[in-house]
């Protein structure tokens, strides 16, 4: 067994030697570095169909360019994710912005602003409606006909010239990108609308031979899971149901197991339902994933790029 | 102000009795009496269109009475819910059961032996393959169309013989069920299958325009709120789409808000988008629902029905 | 394995029989229950020195007549509590009050109006005073020497008249009281000043001897351990010291694990201490102690009272 | 208002480049730069008595050379913490060490091994055994009378020789440690075991004056709040009696407001108290600290050393 070696900081220390560092000593720090370990391995397994699943609030949270990052540098070959999450990448991708705002604020005062918060980030309501108009533009050029939500997104990726956009950085890579809730998002609920008045329809369950039939021709599965919800679940579910349980697997996530929900979830409840292997390499780190995520990031950048 | 008057406990306290105590001291416990408080105006008022949402595992979590119970007293107008609640009604439903099991244990050993954990609840296997058989018996009278989520949700209530199911209740009440992310839940899963080979298919799209009626055509609204998720946020987008924010708005989660996440996001934040009116009656209560709902309940009951 | 049976809950339902549903359910619930069953074993067993650790804002929270009854009936042998509780009974005691506030509020506003804020709860600067004034004039009456916090806390609650008051029931009763850190308290501070002109001193090292004695000569031990903190830790290190780690454990705190900290600390892990027993009756309840306490306190009561 | 601008993460990118990147968008991620800035602020204010406190299990948890280094270039000027983090310090100041661990472990085979558990660290019990031998041999060279908490640790810190141990480092330049609880530590049982028969006595209250003196004759305070506890409240009170709220105000807890705890008390309520200036510079960032504070760290020795 390994003695604790303290962490030691130094002066322009970078980010992957503190991680280095963390491998070292306890609790989440540590937990920290073994996420980190488990991903090199999975980056570096070519037999592994990699998944990122994106929760909650991460594009309004400031991370959205680390996330666009890793999918033009290919770290991940799927991306499920939230119409939130979709919903806000579109609005900055037409040149809308999210502004830093402070949690301690009237709201009420806010909303006579034209300003809706999340935390301590505010998005103009008129940003919303930039959005709608863009959108209906958009989708004029659409096919007259149902598609899954993967093929709309995909297309709607294609549409857009932000190059840091995680939507278009998917369609130009050929990542597909699984939103199951789309409809629960105002992306969904602008796609919604105009569908009412147009031969285009989404049907998310057609998603799921998609989702099934990448899964079934992988080899191997490997995850990294930001916060639960809805994408984790998919994801799992397609795993169970293809008999492909994760040999990677890494969460990050704020939720404890104990009051059941599936966003605290252990991997260790997880291969009981095989959608985690026994030995799968595994780890839970209790942390918010605005933190987490960049550190990870910039040290999975230091080790697979060509410096 | 008033003096704290600390909990005193008695011989065969009835529970309204405890709640009320709760209501003359601090932090959580006030919280929850705060939330009893709110929801007895809420069912009080005619004028109010009532929402239960209802996130995550309360199935499993042995809350299946409780929440049927609520509804078949017509508390609630409008049931909000994940995939996964209606799949473990179901499973219920058919005579299969959840199991008590422990949150200490071998997870491999239970696959062996065909279980699947939620924390410390376990579920067959083929509880699932039970259901499976069923579900394809029982979508054989269904009609050979496109349907609503709701619509469909409410056909299959109406084929369930069990009187405590959530399903059933909600169909002989006429209270729509909306459950956005149906695909994202083994009931989606097995619905899917069977419409590979069917006429019948399921539009969650097509659920939009059900729920923004009902939203649109009532005077108030109000909502207790289970666990966040996207039951939560679909019943805000309606709310938010049809300019009816929430006049009475209890929210149960263990989720916080400083990490951004709709499922922790205060009621606060909610007013900047127009979620809930800036004088709504509104509580959070940090607690596990397993706890809270069973204690609001009785204290509603009691409230509600003549004795 | 026993299904799960889902709570049902019947008008005027007592707080007794909800418990006894938690029983047979999930989660918060289940762990609520099984609290209940070791401390219905702890009380019943004659052989045990059962302790009651009480952390942080209990008495503020408006737990105070609570515990002050479960003492009464002697359902425990020994208080490990912290300066704040006792500061806030000892307020109490002599006629001040604790006042139902908001936690959204100006609190540079309640500072000039000479209120401070816990959570959601104000104390008025001028009962501290009221205190110091008081505890000048009972502290006249103490012997000029040397006492160990257990004896000084002791001699406090002789003078007490509130029949309600933590303090004093304890020395009516001969219940003692061990508060590791009295100094980091307003009432440790009071006496500290009290003491610079005075030949009393009160030495908390002195304690050590007693508390050890005291586990030493039992048979067995058990704790309930309300929210971690230096209470929890002084009785843990009397346990190990003494070698005799408890047979009955039972913690409600609100802490994790992951994070290291003793307030979170599982009994699994006090296991490898020698602070509990392998084969221990042994429960967390990941819940609000304002919430929690009352509802096994009124169980307990119907329990162990003659009806 | 500002736009939020994504992190963008880069090749190589150092530990004060990420948290620069942290200062323009969200949630924790955000809060963490703003504790750098206050940082920044409280260390380059010449007039500000800066204190660390240090709570729980820092020591263990890897960051003992990040603390002593702090201290070692006089970012602070008074330390506040806990005896289990003094015992962690003496005990590799001797030269023992922490075992890196699983929290997924059968904790009775651990007993039997002679090692106990905190979380993912092992201890020898052995260890425990040299330092009560050590820790008996240097306590033959203290004077025999009654020193103060800070006295005697500085007097401890003096013996040792490990130049990273932060008792040693604290007594080298004078920054007086103050350990409120230390009574309740296994550091503080074994010099209660020497004093039964030593004329050496350690009084606890007798640090009051200490530390009111330190904050009388300070014109500013400023605080790093590692985790609240004992080491929390004691300044809380030193500030409140001397009247000289804080300034600068950090903290870092997992704890949450709503509980009543003082270790997750807003800086906003410590505003009532006189604890936190209305105007002062303060945030709170809801990590751990073994995450956050390496970084904090690290940044603060780019921005004060001379490069």
């Amino acid at each position: 067994m390994k003695a604790i070696r303290h962490v030691k900081v130094k002066p322009r220390m970078d980010v992957s030697m503190l991680l280095e560092e963390f491998g070292n000593c306890s609790f989440t720090a540590r937990r920290l570095h073994e996420a980190y370990s488990i991903l090199v391995r999975m980056v570096d397994d070519p037999d592994c169909l990699k998944f990122l699943t994106v929760a909650g609030a991460a594009v309004p949270g400031g991370l959205r360019l680390v996330i666009s990052d890793l999918l033009k540098r290919r770290l991940f070959d799927v991306l499920v994710t939230t119409g939130a999450n979709l919903t806000h990448d579109f609005l900055e991708a037409i040149g809308e912005h999210h502004l830093r705002g402070s949690p301690y604020i009237d709201d009420q005062e806010l909303r006579e602003k034209g300003l809706s918060r999340i935390y301590d980030v505010y998005v103009k309501v008129e940003s919303f409606t930039a959005m709608e108009r863009k959108l209906r533009e958009l989708l004029k050029s659409f096919p007259q006909r149902t598609m899954s939500g993967r093929e709309f997104l995909s297309k709607l990726g294609e549409q857009l010239e932000d190059e840091n956009s995680i939507l278009r950085v998917c369609s130009e890579r050929g990542i597909p990108i699984f939103c199951p809730a789309l409809n629960d998002s105002i992306l969904g609920l602008q796609v919604w609308m105009y569908t009412q008045t147009s031969g285009l329809k989404v049907d998310l369950f057609k998603d799921q031979a998609e989702i099934l039939d990448l899964v079934w021709s992988s080899k191997k599965t490997g995850a990294l899971i930001l916060g639960g919800g809805v994408p984790k679940n998919y994801l799992n579910q397609a795993l169970m149901t293809a008999s492909k349980p994760l040999t990677y697997a890494v969460q990050i996530t704020t939720d404890r197991p104990e009051y059941g929900g599936l966003s605290g979830a252990t991997f260790e409840e997880a291969v009981s339902w095989g959608k985690v292997k026994p030995d799968a390499y595994k780890v839970t780190v209790p942390c918010d994933f605005t933190v987490a995520l960049p550190i990870l990031a910039a040290a999975l950048i230091d080790k697979t790029s060509p410096s």
